[in-house]
């Protein structure tokens, strides 16, 4: 559970040094900045050089070179003896490497342990930008957590403008921001190359230094007294570290200074300059105040960085003007926290925030296409994709989808799949599209998306009361719900409906309500053809879609439908003669006798797997939970990882046969200007390739193990993955909520979970019940522990892992909720003290 | 005008030699390479050698080493003596540099002349992957427009894991591949580090080759006679490179060759493939040859690298194994063809394909961010695009628009741009929106997007009228158009109309019609009022919103509206008593004397400036021509540099306003999961800095000094951007286009060419007017010259430059075009030879 502990405090500036190369001079640097921040520009003197990872022999240690030069505190955190790159010497000590994690929080915790009240904190890493920390993985990566500023030292040798080009752009795809480059004058005119070169590019200034050999000629030279060559060359280099800390130094302090403050600054001004301009999705405007906004500063894995404004120094008279100028530090702990993702940022994250494979996936199909031309013509990544994502659906062999339609998001991919399945039913249905009024059949709590025709598939609920051009065309289903209540999973009536349905029923395990083949569905079977007859029948409504999203209702409330319910009514709507009364043709054209296995029969079935799919439950597609293959599938939000707007919709031939014609008009004419956007198209390629990794992982095996029916059922299967609905939250936990007084009903699978909390004052999207748990969740203390950022739906608290978090985040994460819901009953440590305790 | 020369031949695997950093033996590898693939693998034993930039004299060149030790043909194409990096030598003598077109085209045709029927091809290039070309460009940027598959030598030195991961890092985020990197075997472990990190990230392997020094010492010492230094040197080598190229090269070439044919053989299947996976859009399927799909094998710059197939190997038993398998190379010219992108990409790019630093923003964002929350938080990029778009709309300090909505695509955000209208309308005229039907009022051939409330804002047309949820909702009028006819600017009214319009205008130039306060609005006026009148006072009809594309209407057929029409429109109706009948509270309420003059009246003016805006039309919005503040304004497309979808939906206050109540639902309830993502909004921060910039550009300065209305009009104002209306398009060729018999009329503004044709058949969306022109300046001749891929709509052609495009680029395709609308007067030679003339 790493990026918790972010650094940034006001009065502190923090730099990374980061060098282009290895013998580039990052220590001689760091030493001259070290100096130059001591003695130049503030009373508190306080300067602390940090290494946190060194090897060689201890008497070469740069801490010891940099205190003795610099004479500030300095620290070495991880020591190798062995002289080699630390991947190799960590690998011999005996004792393994330590993680990339203990690693970098280490370095956090140290930072906050030691950081002066006014000061600053010089971290210098070990070779180039990318060279192999303990664990063999790239520096850059381990320190990304803490995403500290960077002076990159440059590479004044021969080939020294294309290393340190390429360094500075490994580290601008990690999001790293650099502050400047530091380097050292060498007769190549690398100096004034780069110099235009960052500035053009990155804005950021280049500043040069002298070669101590160089400076060793021409001024020390004769000022040296006779003596040993170690005293000699320590008078040198004391006389070249006061020299140019004073001569070359104070324009990169001070410019360290003001992109320290001035950054400081845009993040304290962020939330009321964001209220003036910005118009929020979602959000009702009035009377909310600008403080309420979370300034987001950066993410990484499972954690946005949020930034928490402080009371600014005093001198604020004049803002602007505060930019250019040097602000003298403040004694204040202002800082960055970090806060678990819990809503997986509206349930888009998959493989981490800032994850440096998508970024450079991104890039590089940025690099070869940017956006190309999707009409009639065909790039690799959008080939790709359509051909796995085929079959992938396809894993029983029994799937329908053989053609995909790329949109933008889900809203635009439910309008496309939409159009498809009216037409598919206006042409087998005989219906002149014009002048027909067809709506389709979902269910209660349904949502697909925000532009109009999305909409429109929705019953009237508060999402669309007030849009003046809503109206939603359709019947609605009202359906059981399961939930676990008091320890057991329960299948439970919707009110009103106890004489159709049955009584409340209980099952052992999640698995059992899942286990489709040997529950009963004529229940369900007769309430359902009963409906459509008098809809049908009696009414005389016609249908062209059945819409649902499988298992779980999102944005209606993370709402668990029975699943036996919707697989009996995609079964009912396929096979009941009933539909066919629709028909304004003679009833041989609607004979399903004459059609292949895999033509839609009755309605087409369309799966709005937007949310629901792409492993949020576990499994690729959450069609497979019901056993039902859709005619059109819908797929979006984890499609990229979580990184990038894209969207597919996949029909099945026969509704991809509806648009053949001889005219242009009968054609799909749907498109979006950048339709299979490449950059997007790739990234999910890189995606899906993890997502099916993360099948084999040891992670979600412990969690599909944890959730196995019974003891030894997954035996023999190892690293096989579950065939049994399964959470990555814990099965004792959810157990244990369930049991709680104000929790009405927990849900859980896959990276979901959802609690239903007790609400007096009635439920709904108005309610406020589950807010003050969001709200304390956030806010637990001081800015340096863990915060859960979390969305409600009304009375349903929820949280959502990535498809990547860890047990031992989820399990923190998990304590933190159980004593938040229930204070009282509350013996987790949950609030993790970073900055104190060491 | 680059890019045009890709350079892929079935028979002739082409290489480019790369290096970590400068002295890591790339001359080493690319002689072994050669002498690998001379003897190795196939009869034709013809490898050629290029050295493009060489340094130093001329009896140290790498090709003369290569020659001696590989014995294959060689050649050095730039040539400076100095022994510095080319960038210093091409400064210093005297000459100036070749320019990065030159150099890269000057490597095309070398290869195109000097391709041997079998064989292959090794670039070498100079010094790292990032060192400077002549110009000072990276070398890995000029020769981006080639993108050969890149074999990277890597460093086996101190510090070499670092470079060399960085230098793979460069060349990807450049859309560069590699197949394979080469590393001399050191004693530092680089190189089972890097085998374990090339192979897990970019699947590539890594082979190493023994250092020349200890080849030396350990097998040749003993061989080696007496004799010179240099004559036994000269022996060691060849005995190296006999040795190694035996010993450790076969690999790497059958790696190269299955490599090249299974790329072959990938681009020959993806026709068939796609036609197979893809549905397309605004396509109909029925009949369509896969052969019309075109593969793009990347873009770079204004050009597409186009896939031609070609006849494949004839042993084509089984094409599955055929991936596997070394495939003898075949004598055939199969290659890639650079096609100018006429279309824009659907009207998409702004600063051309493959932009490095675009792709460097995406990456930056991608790491720092990922995609974060956006409801209720707030990141930088977001804010700055909000700040900075709200601010660039305010450039005549007269701008109502003040809060950003973010969505994703110029549909979605159209929907949000009518819900924000509606919901004022309805406010301020007491609707209950759930009980009316409120219209929109717009302009015939209008097009906002696919998604139905979007498509609902357009009249019934082709593009609608089978969508069986599709009604148009508001009522269009017909307006008179603008088009250059036989030499003069002319403003037509719509057939049956001129008795209102009075007869056909004549201008002597555009900026004429333009200057709309020297024209006489009132006919216009009376018209609109009229039929205001009887939609609103006689029919009773209500409406919502006026909902415009500013003077050039896109998929309607590139029309140009009369701006004065548009403006008169606009005016009318935020002044007309008329609209106040419409209200169903007292009058006060829509009393516009308690307004602040940033207030809406009448109705809310939505500018849909999807297309129109950010330059396309040569200014950053298109609503400045006509001089008519909107109270909603879309924007997309171009917003980031045509690179990602991302759109914002921009609003003034007082819209803002209605949304504002103690109700949740009340709010504008609208989001999409990527909302605001921030790679997005980074990238388009990075555009709309590149724009500005172009303000300034030579090339824009020219083309609108092109179209200066009178000789010294822009006199005294050079580098400042025009205030008239001006085209990248030449003022003479337009001109000599609209007097060509089968030419009906010419627009041309910003970068939009639009060419309707005469059509004896009659025009319209199912014309095939265009269709001819399109496929001949498609298919123009040999698979090396330069094509020209377009879009037409109905009888109009159309052709789109990106904004970046240089008019070296645009006179070309112009020459083109002329020369095919009317092969009787071409006198313009268009085919330019690129593989013969040299």
């Amino acid at each position: 559970m790493s990026a918790r502990g972010a650094f940034l405090r006001r009065t502190v500036p923090a730099i990374q040094i980061y060098g282009a190369n290895t013998g580039v001079g990052k220590t001689v640097v760091s030493t001259l900045l070290a100096k130059a921040m001591k003695t130049a520009y503030w009373p508190a003197k306080d300067v602390v050089y940090l290494k946190p990872v060194s090897t060689g022999p201890e008497s070469d240690r740069d801490d010891r070179y940099v205190r003795r030069y610099a004479g500030i505190r300095t620290k070495t955190l991880f020591q190798f003896d062995d002289p080699v790159s630390p991947h190799i010497a960590a690998r011999k000590n005996g004792f393994g490497a330590p993680s990339d994690d203990l690693v970098c929080d280490s370095v956090s915790k140290f930072m906050h342990k030691v950081a002066p009240e006014k000061g600053a904190i010089i971290v210098e890493t070990a070779g180039g930008v990318l060279s192999p920390g303990p664990s063999g993985t790239p520096q850059a990566d381990i320190f990304r957590p803490l995403r500290l500023p960077v002076v990159l030292v440059g590479d004044h040798r021969l080939g020294g403008i294309a290393t340190t080009l390429s360094a500075a752009e490994s580290l601008t795809l990690r999001g790293y921001d650099l502050v400047a480059v530091v380097l050292p004058t060498g007769d190549l005119g690398n100096h004034d190359y780069l110099r235009t070169s960052f500035h053009k590019q990155w804005r950021i200034p280049v500043y040069d230094i002298p070669l101590i050999s160089d400076f060793d000629r021409s001024v020390v030279e004769l000022r040296v007294p006779q003596g040993s060559e170690s005293v000699q060359l320590d008078v040198k280099l004391n006389a070249y570290y006061k020299a140019i800390s004073k001569s070359h130094m104070p324009d990169l302090v001070k410019n360290i200074w003001s992109n320290h403050s001035r950054y400081l600054h845009d993040l304290d001004e962020m939330p009321a300059r964001a209220a003036e301009s910005i118009w929020h999705p979602f959000t009702q405007h009035k009377d909310r105040n600008a403080a309420e906004l979370l300034p987001l500063d950066s993410a990484h894995g499972d954690f946005f960085q949020v930034y928490r404004p402080s009371p600014k120094p005093e001198d604020k008279s004049d803002s602007s003007q505060a930019v250019a100028k040097v602000v003298p530090p403040e004694p204040n702990n202002s800082s960055l926290q970090s806060a678990f993702d819990g809503s997986a940022s509206w349930w888009t994250q998959g493989l981490g925030h800032g994850n440096r494979d998508l970024a450079l996936a991104a890039a590089y199909a940025a690099g070869r296409y940017g956006h190309v031309m999707f009409a009639g013509a065909v790039h690799e990544p959008a080939l790709t994709l359509a051909t796995r994502l085929i079959h992938l659906m396809d894993s029983d062999k029994k799937s329908r989808l053989r053609k995909v339609f790329f949109t933008d998001d889900g809203s635009t991919g439910i309008e496309v799949g939409i159009k498809m399945a009216l037409k598919a039913a206006s042409v087998r249905y005989g219906w002149d599209g014009s002048s027909t009024d067809i709506g389709i059949i979902g269910l209660k709590g349904s949502y697909h998306g925000d532009t109009i025709g999305a909409m429109d598939c929705s019953e009237p609920s508060t999402y669309n009361k007030k849009v003046e051009w809503y109206r939603g065309r359709g019947y609605w289903f009202d359906y059981p719900q399961v939930k676990m209540k008091k320890g057991k999973w329960t299948v439970e009536a919707p009110a009103g409906m106890e004489d159709d349905f049955g009584s409340l029923q209980h099952y052992e395990s999640l698995q059992e309500v899942f286990d489709l083949n040997n529950r009963d569905a004529s229940v369900y079977e007769r309430y359902i053809t009963e409906v459509l007859k008098r809809l049908i029948q009696d009414e005389g409504l016609k249908f062209g879609a059945l819409v649902m999203e499988p298992v779980l209702l999102g944005a209606g409330g993370m709402i668990m439908v029975d699943p036996l319910f919707q697989q009996t009514l995609a079964r009912v709507i396929r096979t009941s003669p009933i539909l066919a009364s629709m028909s304004e043709d003679p009833p041989s054209e609607t004979d399903s006798a004459t059609k292949s296995p895999l033509d839609w029969t009755g309605l087409p079935v369309v799966f709005d797997e937007v949310f629901t799919g792409m492993y949020r439950l576990g499994r690729f597609s959450s069609s497979s939970f019901l056993n039902t293959q859709a005619d059109i599938s819908v797929h979006a939000k984890l499609l990229t990882g979580g990184l990038l707007p894209l969207c597919v919709t996949l029909a099945s031939q026969s509704i991809f046969d509806a648009f053949l014609s001889d005219e242009k008009s009968d054609a799909l004419l749907h498109g979006h200007s950048y339709t299979a956007h490449a950059v997007g198209c790739h990234v999910a390629n890189v995606s899906m390739t993890k997502f099916t990794d993360l099948h084999r992982s040891e992670n979600w095996f412990r969690a599909a193990l944890d959730w196995a029916p019974t003891a030894g059922a997954e035996s023999g299967r190892p690293w096989q993955h579950a065939t049994h609905v399964w959470s990555m939250w814990s099965k004792k936990f959810v157990a244990d909520l369930s049991n709680k007084e104000c929790v009405e009903g927990v849900v859980a699978i896959g990276s979901v979970l959802a609690i239903t909390l007790v609400d007096e004052s009635g439920s709904g999207y108005n309610s406020n019940a589950a807010i003050k748990l969001r709200d304390a969740l956030l806010e637990r203390g001081p800015s340096n522990r863990l915060g859960i950022h979390s969305r409600v739906l009304g009375n349903v608290f929820y949280l959502m892992g990535s498809l990547t978090s860890t047990s031992h985040t989820l399990n923190e994460v998990e304590s933190a909720v159980a004593q938040h819901i229930d204070p009282t009953t509350g013996s987790h440590k949950t609030d993790v003290d970073i900055g104190d305790d060491q």
